[in-house]
């Protein structure tokens, strides 16, 4: 059984075959295609321990786009391993649906409910991983031209690619900047990090994307100067580090991350090409100016698009992968 | 970009264009043509920031039952403005979604969020409007030969039409009293409103109902009086005024509200063939009398069920709409 | 109108009627026969006062591989005789969807919905009924030979059944106690049912059971000893007497139900070939040990995956019985 719940899991060639299926349904989608059927008659059961509006929605409306359906399960309808152990509710689940998506906080969780699941289990989010705006991220990247991984788009598009691009993730060493990690180490290309001190990536993580970036080549750098990291980089991108209604910690967190403010004067020290991301979200102020998320180099709004393109790919991609045993 | 957010935004060809889309679907479900495709292969995302089960139910039902499928969104997965603002998630959902319903607290909310979506909204009840139970109660109007409209049923129905009907509301100034204000002063016709001294409509929307009755030769009255407003009317209609649970608030409620419950009594006073009509949900014996909402004269659960062709309606209207631009 | 309240409220003809039905319906789908079209184009609104996460999905995609569609109504959208009373809102829902299941507390809420509703409702859960649970339990039994009603199955299977079943149930004399009960008085087989003391079922229910049973020839006893009780049956089930989070109960509960625990010594005193069916979720250590539910006589998975077929299967007989009307 194939499942998609981290980067770290994939190959570069089953992460380039999702990014095909993506732009394949997108381009499809586009040309009024509405229903493609890649999920035909099926059900996605999506389990959310944690709220989020941009995941549900691009999986609800995905299942549907692809010919199936979906069912929202809330944690008012099931937290895992409360009231019934994890292994018990996977297995039951995974009787009565086609795939399932899960938004927990420990990604372990996700892991021990796999080991009970005869379907496919997609990680809508976990704490410490974030695949799937990872698709769309890259599949946002692809389409600016910024990819070593043009020729997928091809078909579709004339943009000519920059072959050896350097993302640069600024803020918060949280499961966006892993994901990043998983992303750049297993594909190839050059990612910078830059944290406050004590905000670095988790260890293991690390350790990882450096193992796996022997066999890529991918260039990883970590630095507490988003200076050093924006340098003519290619993508330059963030994720919120402070969170509304901790009004408490604003104080001590606005002091931990001076300078890590996405603004102009930052956004200058880029690549004049360079596009912004941003996964939403967005605490305008904090990491990021509204000048800089809302002038011409900011992408978000297609990148948020594009969630719902990718994740039909993972599902589309998982299908026939376990079609095919 | 044709949205549907209150009638005061709408001509009166609109609005009957509006019904003659409601009437032809209801018939043609009622022929037993299940799915009548006017939305064929789209989603509607349904956001509740307060819960109302009619509205969830009939629009959740009416896009199914126009081909495509509705996302259920309560104030749990979002809260307009909490978290992310308005203008961020109405580009988000609108870059997913093919339509949006809202259900909110302040009208400037839906403003607002319209503002920044690019798919057509429609409000599902907001604090000063309640457009699309007004599509219904015409609906219910028109098919119980109220209305000048008559003609619009005419290929369904032989029922001869009262030419200049009288509509009477008798309660609080509310979302329901604007929005019956917006109704008569649009298509023309006359409509008594009978409240409290204290609970009048708000003057801005009485303004702007006594400016388009300029135009469209409506007659408004407003009255303390509940006799004087009900006397010869062919419509008669409430809405509640207390609310379960204010158990402290019963007393004075009841006494600023003596002689507005609709009973029998005032029922005589009113045209012998009036229907009355209740958005629901009622409380008995306080707006109106158990006999009267179960007598012969009342529509209410006609009407409830018109929520549903009318929202078709309202969908397939709108749909047209953008699809011609 | 038929309605699906409690196998009491069923003829054994017509039991037998809706497993004829799940047999085809999980056979035709187990062929890929992905939709089986008999709720096509129909909506089934599914009423949670209470959250259940097998019944919730269970339903949810039987509607949907019927052809149709649900609607999931928590208790954040709708409590039944709060803010409406139970009537009206009956009247209301069952104007606009095709089917209601109700999963609530007192069964006499239910039957109050009952008298008002238009369309077809199933009783999803009840504190006093669990009639979806049995009508999965009988077909497990069918599919495992243990059964005089193996002709259903006879097309798609050639197992030999048992003419004459014994089923024994140990534990609280609740709900799933009382639906065995109706099941065995209304097919005829034999029940035995073991609580402790002061926990039996329900007096009108067992008396109802007698009374059925002298038509049907069913024997029903009931014991203080487990032990007694599972001496050769053929099925053995249970169901959990503790619930997770009352703490403070676990020590009286586990003094109450001492000998309760159904492990492999209980198991060795039944039938060699007994399976051990539980409706989920499984409190191991408590009413059942984790050798027996994990066990080879454990069909306990199955028959979660069986809730699908069997609703399937309630559906369509609802459906058609509707129809003929």
């Amino acid at each position: 059984m194939k499942h998609f719940l981290s980067l770290k899991d994939c190959t570069k060639s089953e992460i380039l075959e999702i990014l095909k299926y993506s732009i394949e349904i997108k381009h499809r989608f586009l040309n009024n295609e509405r229903i493609i059927p890649y999920f035909k008659d099926k059900v996605l059961a999506m389990i959310f321990e944690k709220s989020s509006t941009r995941t549900r929605i691009s999986f609800e409306v995905g299942a549907y786009q692809l010919g199936g359906s979906a069912i929202f399960l809330s944690n008012k309808e099931i937290q895992l391993g409360r009231g019934e152990s994890i292994q018990d509710t996977a297995r039951v689940i995974s009787s009565m649906v086609d795939m399932i998506m899960i938004r927990t906080f420990e990604h372990s969780r996700i892991e021990e409910f796999v080991k009970f699941a005869n379907v496919p289990v997609i990680n809508g989010l976990s704490n410490e991983f974030h695949p799937t705006q990872l698709i769309a991220d890259y599949l946002t990247m692809i389409e600016n031209g910024i990819s070593e991984d043009s020729n997928l788009i091809a078909p579709y598009s004339k943009r000519e690619s920059i072959k050896k691009p350097v993302v640069c993730y600024i803020g918060d060493g949280n499961n966006m900047a892993h994901s990043w990690l998983m992303l750049a180490s297993k594909l190839g290309f050059e990612l910078r990090i830059a944290t406050p001190k004590g905000f670095e990536p988790q260890k293991d993580i690390l350790d990882l994307a450096f193992h796996f970036s022997k066999e890529s080549g991918a260039k990883i750098e970590l630095t507490n100067s988003p200076k050093d990291a924006i340098s003519r980089a290619n993508v330059i991108t963030t994720d919120t580090w402070i969170s509304m209604g901790q009004e408490n910690q604003k104080a001590s967190k606005l002091k931990q991350f001076e300078g890590f403010c996405i603004d102009e004067n930052l956004m200058k020290l880029g690549d004049k090409e360079a596009i912004f991301l941003h996964c939403l979200p967005a605490y305008r102020g904090y990491e990021v100016s509204n000048e800089v998320i809302e002038g011409k180099q900011s992408k978000v709004f297609d990148e948020a698009e594009n969630r719902l393109h990718a994740q039909k790919g993972i599902m589309a991609f998982l299908g026939e992968q376990n079609c095919k045993k």
